[in-house]
């Protein structure tokens, strides 16, 4: 079977943080803010909360309209950095583009920030350091580990040149050893550097990307793009085409189990460092 | 002539300083800390006290046996972060392998921060903040400038991991819209990912790594590579028959002098951002 058993791995993840919650007199604590209406956002936030509810995390939930001053919802992150009850915040992103993102996200205290994406953190995910690494890189990560991918000497190409995802993760994977190429929507031709790869991470967010005349036989895909049209959950990657093809595949979704997972991993990290 | 005329472009970088530090009258302050008795640092401290010399910048050398006690290091930068006459601090890199680099660098104030290696400053520089541009990334965006060498859609491969040059430049390079690609030592084909590229960055400190059959004719190549051979310097290119080929080239040592001027630039950055 060439399809990544995604939801077998994120049970065996849930059962270990299950098993750790319970033990747990003062149970770990996730917020989660969500500002505006996103559909990805909103699909998201109830699969964290579903999560969260099943593995014993409690789960706090900040929406505020599209409208709300920032200065409010900075307030509410202070409010949450302050409360002892909270041991991780993350924001939904993106947020509308009216928001400072990067002064909304760096009001997170670092020890908290389950995303990994302030400033602190992210510098010190770059430089080697011990640090929280952001949920959708990590469960990537993962997803290598679980299915015994040796990442050292393969030429690796990543699709989309996203904050959230490709930064982190092009760094981790350069540590690995791994030839990283990123491709973005000025690339000229993104086919002669899929077709060339062993592994193909696609992060973009736009239906049929990834074609099966695009991908070798023995590549690996994992898709991490998500869009949504007519209320259906659509990845990068051409998955019908695709998945008769490569050697190893995402199902469609799976990277985003994965996050999920990883923000629970995180939320448990942060409840065992917390100051 | 394909060879860049790096001195000319140093000089003119030397004199925008001059003019301005001929205006301080509290002049500004650069200070270097170095360890040990690394050949490349040594010329470089050198090459860096002519220039502060040129340009009018208090040249401050601080300069430690390679068995100096970690602390004794950390209080003299401390003492320089809180001294209000020292406007930077740089630590020559690589220190010897016994100290711990990342908490060495770590201790300058991130205004103060030269190299811009701190860990919130890298982590500004990768979520596109304004702060201080490591100088060698910085040097060689400003040969990309001075050339009018366009970034979108290039094909660019950065020869070499390392945190100085590769981190910081791979993510300038992706936000200005390039595909950049990152090899290293466990790449298993070089020469594959170097002929299909317009731009070539080498930096890894290896002789005659980069080969005349490895480059198109119409390649611009930038050598940030340096090594001592008998108290002669080399890059990474084998600069005789691939200066001969290519488009555009850097002399050897070029990168290093652009390197120096923008670690004067740095300087009149926080100069003038001090708090």
């Amino acid at each position: 079977m060439n399809i990544m058993d995604i939801k077998e791995l994120s049970l065996q993840i849930e059962e270990e943080i299950k098993q750790f919650s319970r033990t747990c007199i003062i149970r770990p604590s996730l917020a989660t803010i969500d500002v505006g209406n996103d559909p990805v956002n909103k699909k998201f936030v109830k699969a964290i909360e579903s999560a969260c509810n099943r593995v014993g995390i409690y789960f706090r939930y900040h929406d505020f309209e599209e409208d709300t001053p920032e200065l409010t919802i900075i307030n509410k992150i202070k409010e949450l950095n302050n409360d002892d009850y909270v041991n991780g915040v993350m924001i939904n992103l993106p947020l509308p583009i009216k928001y400072n993102e990067k002064r909304l996200l760096n009001t997170i205290i670092n020890s908290k920030d389950i995303d990994g994406l302030t400033d602190i953190n992210i510098g010190r995910l770059i430089s080697g350091r011990k640090t929280i690494i952001p949920c959708a890189a990590q469960g990537i990560m993962e997803l290598f580990k679980y299915y015994n991918i040796q990442l050292e000497s393969k030429e690796i190409v990543i699709v989309g040149n996203s904050k959230l995802i490709t930064r982190p993760l092009m760094n981790i994977l350069l540590k690995e050893g791994a030839t990283v190429t990123v491709c973005n929507s000025k690339t000229i031709d993104l086919k002669k550097h899929t077709i060339e790869s062993d592994i193909i991470i696609s992060a973009v967010g736009e239906k049929n990307l990834i074609t099966d005349d695009m991908v070798r036989e023995d590549a690996i895909v994992i898709d991490a793009g998500i869009s949504i049209e007519d209320d259906k959950i659509y990845g990068d990657v051409d998955f019908d085409k695709v998945s008769k093809k490569v050697s190893l595949i995402t199902p469609i979704g799976g990277v985003g189990m994965m996050t999920v997972a990883m923000a629970l991993r995180n939320t448990i990290f942060c409840y065992n460092n917390k100051k």
